[in-house]
């Protein structure tokens, strides 16, 4: 479905070769993409003054004309106030020949004084890392010899000089040109770092452009000075960077505002356009394009593509002689550059502007779903910039105005899973998508990516049971569609139809959620969100039971019995666990709590029968495992499973609400396969597209499908809404799918045993459950699970105990949302366990100065 | 939101000039985009044998060479049957001079000789239409001059050539070459068309194409002859063609599957990628990239990249010497092309395999909403292969195996809007958006895509009376919504709320439709949506009125009073109109129709008041102007106004739902303004986004949003779902929005008057109203309605009466759903009044067809 899926064959490549088709295996760019151990909140940057990054639509384009030319412009301004460049090449080969750091370090000058004779300036040209081949070639150049080291194939450090322009005690202005890694060859830095044996991981690239931005843009009282930052890239928007990834998605953590060096020459139109929507379907912002002037108008084609709305700026047509000084060029063009630099400029204050206006926006014109406006000051409000992978891009302005990391541990309502590289994926699938199917009507249609999805549906979370895919657009409205199917296999299989309307009610446990439409709350137990003044309509129809509920607690897994059951005065035995595997082994199902269960079952199936009551038990609808909005309860699979097959015995068909559960939510791709048994009807929603976009399913097997065959179209299931299989959601459901269960792209996945390895340290995790703040822990799958032990009053949804310590941690960069006193964390199902780590660290040390913070209060009160 | 609308000057360009800033207007191709007068069904291409677009990452990349190697790979085939090369170049510049289709035509016989001197071939070249500059060079080439003419700039005749390889009688092969238009100068095909007065619209160079393949490919008679036929684009892919737009987007009717010619030198890996991307985020497929060897082993990053879903080819270096024949090269390279050629063949099967095993696949594992299965033989499913602007492209097997063009006349039930370049837009946005932000967390946060779209909201269809805007996810979820903030605010306003549990209706109109999720359902009157068996809870907690409809009939705009309130014998008065306006003019309050309304309307609200029953109207619920899903029923809109005021008068909160009367499909951007009267709260879904991806709002006043403001979290509005305001919804629905109502891309939008432009043409439509298969039309906005005249127990939604008109409807590239004995026509707000037309036509030919038809069975019986 994807563009790129219909072409199934190995991974191959063809190539002549002395008149015999060779199939010449790809080298290491071939294997896994590398993982990237990035750690919590790396990259941030300032807001006080513009940062921009120039690209090219191809090499040799002029790009370090374009920032020489800015360089200039911006130092010569006509403000008395000091200015600064400062410039910043991360990847440099051809080194120490080319170097455009060097180039624009020599040549800012010249054009300054030839401006004006009593410029003052100081610039410094360093270059921090240079390969051990370049290094050698050193002498000639003048840097400086001194203190060289060498590391990773690197030497790293002499390569500095700097001059000073004018003969002023106070230096005017400042530019300041750094060169982050350089090699020897003239060729892409991919290749030259592999031939000279000095590599440097992606993640490095990033530390070090963040740092080499902190030190040049400089401490904030540099207020004052007009400060300019130009990073400048190596060859064209997707070249590879030094291990191979293409730099606009090397570069995308930053999501620096962009100018394009687009191509004026014969059919370069098309190279300029292509390579702007490489940027624009990576999320960049182009604030303009610039281009070499080659006779041909290239411009206006542009402008119209464009439909006026990024500027396009045309610089003459730059001479061609290697002796030409450039002067008269600069001159001819330096029009052009001061208008880019007040486009750039003017861009960054309205963008700032917008940041700053947008809270109050928000508070004034959003309603938010689940929030108590009064209670959300404008303060509090988070401005978000952007995602990236797992990270928010979040504007922060307090001390120093900045766009900075946030790990996204709510998992933006439990509906997120890419990485970075699956996210930029998805957004060339939902390109893709858009220009080929839009949404095209579903009812006695197929089109590609619905048909692949459910396909993938039924080899996957449906595999062995399931046989008919219905699509919707959320959970809840999955979950009104299964209950409609419910009710009607078991008013056939159970009924004469023509003996009229029966009672029907649903078989469900407390603490369960399955959405918030009528016919979904209907079928879960009164809660806060049922009560009169909420949902008038309310009725609750359904028996609920008290589920047994699992969680560890002080580093041991353990089964609470609720009241009812307890109440027996059976003494309970198999209710502790050494393991969290030992809680969903099948050898319960002959233990004595087993027996307990299945009792409880039967009696409450009887007292709630038909036979007694004026209405019917048609179908059981459980969350597997755990219910989530519920408070992220865990329940005892044994319980759940016992029910399950007791209800299937009695002709009620079961329901799995799978919404939050499914998907590896739960470190299995579907909940069931942790209960060890399947139901008749089952819903997914959420982490089924990766978490781009809205889409559910409801599967059924293909004797519930039957029920609803006839010769009426009034017999069929009547429910549908308009956008029904859309082809985005289904082709984003396709692309996670497959990303998410090939070990290929979740490095996560073991695949034999087709379930993700432990993300959650388990020491740590133990150790957290004997902390005095901490009532429960869970932690399964993707999910971290934590109950602060508080007082009766200060428990449940509304309560607002654990927002000291969430404050703290969003300072520590993790974004978190409470549900009452519990809290969790929440990663893909590709996070790696590194930063999990990381957060639960982050996490103790909080609950530590939370305890402490409590003990205080108490000692006040 | 979108990245370009950050900058928001009026259209500019910068360029130097002589040290002074020039402000440089552009001409021509900054105006309006040119509307392509299309055809319904133009666009329809055999799938009998492959047919593939040759592209190129930018011009000299070799595009010719590889047509050429796969013209002589397949041709000189080991089969024994005969085998055919089709090559068309539609867009030459440089010609004569330049002339890919003449290189290819001396090219390939000449390999296939050396490859075997027993070859033979008959070849033939071709030029269509040639501009009178480069006919006028004609001298000195081969082409015969007889029978010249000269049209729109172009001469047209005369340019063939053709020869005979080989001495047998039989000829074995066939080599086709094709130019379709041809300029002088050696420049883009945009300025060599301006430049030498010979234009060719979008729209011609399609049909010219289409007629091309048909002809070259042959009739079916052909089945034994292996046949590729290849399509040579001109310059790289984003390269304007004729007219200016993009030859990426110019082809993509036809979406063809691609060979891309990549870029094997330094910083190709870049240009080769971002080509690529431009054809995806446009919806091709690109089977496969082949790229000339330049010692950088680019074919690695790319094939890491593609993560080896798309085989790359290596073909060896290109000989400089313009004097080399080459013979040397296509020897070398003839294993590569052979593989390719093999990559195409089995690509184009595999396709073909998929298309044909869809329609069982479907019905084997879809479950369809709204559909009876048992009713839905396999051959009546339809393929949608993809979709461009308004219409689908399907897969046809009847008669010939193609893919055809058909006009979505449901507009996916109504969801639909774009025309094919917002459509384009609206991928690229989607690919930004997802790649910008994926989905995030929105409760007390703020990003740009839901701000922008809250804002444009307020100031669109809430302008005047909305302060909020609620998000969820379809029109059902929306209502339920409203529905519980209307319960609130008149909670709020007319009780005591310790006062405990009161019992709350709707009011609500017979023939209104407001969803299927168990809230929406109950707020309407018991339909066949609502039985027992299709949802056991449905309780219809509502009273329903029967509402005065309108329509044309016999040409006259009439009021039906229902039974109800007629049998009053009062004497119906201005129940008749002159004109559809006269309908919604604002001086019919002081008609005697409006005093019989309003004693009508008081009189049911006192029965249903809280007075004399156990129960109150909380919230008043209608459609505006139109009831959809009822059956297109035209509402009067004096009885809507009058009602919305009598409750606003009684404190009943008053919906709006206008899922499907909003953004223009009512001509007006929302039906509000049909009625001149303004609601407390509305829904909007649907054409909303576009008509691309699921996303609802509900918008408020800012008093009942207050009813929500308190002290603790549970008197907000405990409702939402996982995806609220997700970006990718907000984003289309921020570009649709503006799209919509710009007069600069909506040529349909009255700029001043802030409506569309008559779409139906009148006289056809009061033609058709006098049909005497037809009971009533209605044409509004988008929208043409239908009844036809049937016996009663022919009416209702399970009615299958129309559905023989509806498959010859198909047949003419219309395509239609009933909803039982009505029929309905809806374009988007862009679409030509003249595609209009055309399907108005077809569809009263059909009518007469149909009538001849029933009388026929009548007889019968």
């Amino acid at each position: 479905m994807t563009p790129t899926t219909m072409f199934q064959h190995p991974p191959f490549l063809f190539t002549y070769s002395r008149h015999f088709l060779r199939r010449r295996h790809a080298g290491h760019h071939l294997s896994t993409p590398p993982i990237r151990h990035r750690f919590l909140s790396t990259i941030t940057h300032t807001l006080s003054h513009p940062i921009y990054t120039i690209w090219a639509a191809n090499t040799g384009l002029g790009k370090t004309l374009v920032s020489t030319g800015l360089a200039a412009s911006s130092l010569h301004s006509s403000s008395p106030s000091p200015s600064k460049l400062v410039y910043i090449k991360p990847l440099q080969t051809g080194f120490p020949l080319d170097s455009d750091s060097a180039f624009i370090y020599r040549k800012v000058p010249q054009i300054l004084l030839l401006r004006n004779p009593q410029s003052t300036l100081l610039a410094s040209n360093q270059t921090l890392n240079v390969s051990v081949p370049a290094a050698k070639l050193k002498i000639g150049n003048n840097f400086s010899e001194e203190g060289q080291s060498s590391k990773n194939g690197f030497e790293t450090s002499g390569y500095y000089e700097e001059r000073k322009l004018g003969i002023g005690e106070e230096v005017q202005s400042e530019l300041i040109c750094k060169t982050m890694y350089a090699w020897k060859e003239a060729i892409s830095p991919h290749l030259a770092a592999e031939r000279e044996g000095s590599n440097v991981e992606d993640s490095d690239v990033l530390v070090m452009l963040k740092k080499c931005l902190e030190t040049g843009i400089g401490s904030k009282g540099d207020e004052r000075t007009t400060v300019l930052c130009l990073v400048e890239t190596a060859g064209g928007v997707a070249s590879p960077g030094s291990t191979g990834s293409l730099q606009c998605d090397l570069y995308r953590p930053f999501r620096l505002p962009s100018i394009l060096v687009g191509d004026g020459r014969l059919g370069g139109i098309s190279g300029t356009i292509s390579a702007y929507e490489s940027l624009t379907i990576r999320g960049y912002d182009v604030v303009a394009i610039v281009l070499e002037d080659h006779g041909l108008q290239n411009e206006l084609p542009l402008l119209s593509y464009l439909r006026n709305r990024v500027p396009v700026l045309v610089v003459p047509s730059i001479p061609k002689d290697p002796l030409d000084n450039l002067m008269e060029w600069f001159d001819e063009s330096k029009s052009v550059f001061d208008s880019l630099m007040g486009i750039m400029m003017s861009s960054h204050e309205k963008r700032i502007a917008r940041l700053h206006e947008m809270p109050k926006k928000a508070q004034e014109i959003f309603w938010w779903p689940f929030t108590q406006h009064k209670l959300v000051p404008e303060q509090k409000v988070t401005v978000i910039d952007s995602r990236c992978g797992e990270n928010f891009a979040i504007h922060k302005v307090k001390d120093h105005e900045c766009i900075t990391e946030m790990f996204d541990a709510c998992a933006s309502w439990w509906t997120q899973g890419p990485n970075a590289a699956l996210q930029i994926k998805l957004a060339r699938d939902m390109g893709y998508t858009a220009a080929r199917f839009g949404h095209v009507m579903f009812p006695e249609n197929v089109y590609e990516p619905a048909l692949e999805c459910a396909e993938l549906l039924l080899q996957g979370v449906g595999k062995g049971w399931a046989s008919r895919v219905y699509f919707s657009d959320n959970g809840s409205t999955a979950v009104e569609i299964a209950l409609k199917m419910a009710f009607r296999k078991f008013l056939v299989d159970n009924f004469d139809l023509s003996q009229g309307n029966i009672e029907l009610k649903v078989i469900a446990l407390k603490g369960s959620y399955h959405g918030d439409t009528l016919g979904a709350m209907d079928a879960q137990a009164p809660s806060p969100y049922t009560g009169f003044l909420q949902q008038p309509w309310y009725t609750g129809r359904g028996f609920f039971l008290d589920p047994p509920l699992v969680s560890m607690c002080d580093g041991i897994w353990k089964v609470t019995i609720p009241g009812e059951m307890a109440a027996e005065n059976v003494i309970l035995k198999d209710t502790s666990f050494k393991s969290r595997d030992e809680v969903f082994n099948k050898s319960r199902d002959d233990s004595s709590l087993a027996s307990l269960y299945s009792s409880y079952i039967s009696q409450e199936l009887q007292i709630n029968s038909g036979s007694e009551n004026s209405y019917y038990a048609g179908a059981l609808i459980i969350e597997p495992v755990i219910q989530g909005a519920g408070g992220m309860l865990m329940v005892d699979p044994l319980f759940q499973r016992l029910l399950v097959k007791k209800c299937q015995n009695h002709k009620i068909p079961v329901i799995f609400d799978e919404v939050f559960t499914g998907f590896w939510r739960l470190g299995v791709q579907s909940a069931a396969e942790l209960l060890l048994c399947q139901p008749d009807i089952a819903c997914y929603a959420k982490l089924m597209t990766g978490g781009v976009i809205p889409l559910a399913v409801t599967l059924a097997t293909n004797d519930v499908f039957e029920s609803f065959v006839g010769d009426s179209k009034l017999k069929a299931l009547l429910h549908g809404h308009s956008y029904s299989a859309h082809a985005l959601g289904c082709a984003a459901a396709c692309s996670s799918i497959k990303w998410f269960k090939d070990s290929q792209t979740n490095p996560n996945l073991i695949p034999q045993q087709n379930l993700l390895k432990e993300l959650w340290d388990r020491e740590l995790v133990e150790k957290i459950s004997f902390h005095p703040a901490v009532q429960r822990v869970v932690s399964l799958g993707t999910l971290f699970v934590l109950e602060l032990r508080v007082e009766d009053n200060e428990a449940g949804y509304a309560s607002q105990c654990a927002s000291s310590l969430l404050v703290k941690l969003r300072e520590d960069g993790i974004y978190m949302r409470p549900l009452g006193n519990v809290i969790y964390m929440m990663c893909g199902p590709c996070t790696s366990s590194h930063l999990c780590l990381q957060m639960l660290e982050r996490l103790y040390t909080r609950l530590n100065e939370f305890r402490h913070e409590k003990s205080l209060k108490g000692r006040e009160m």
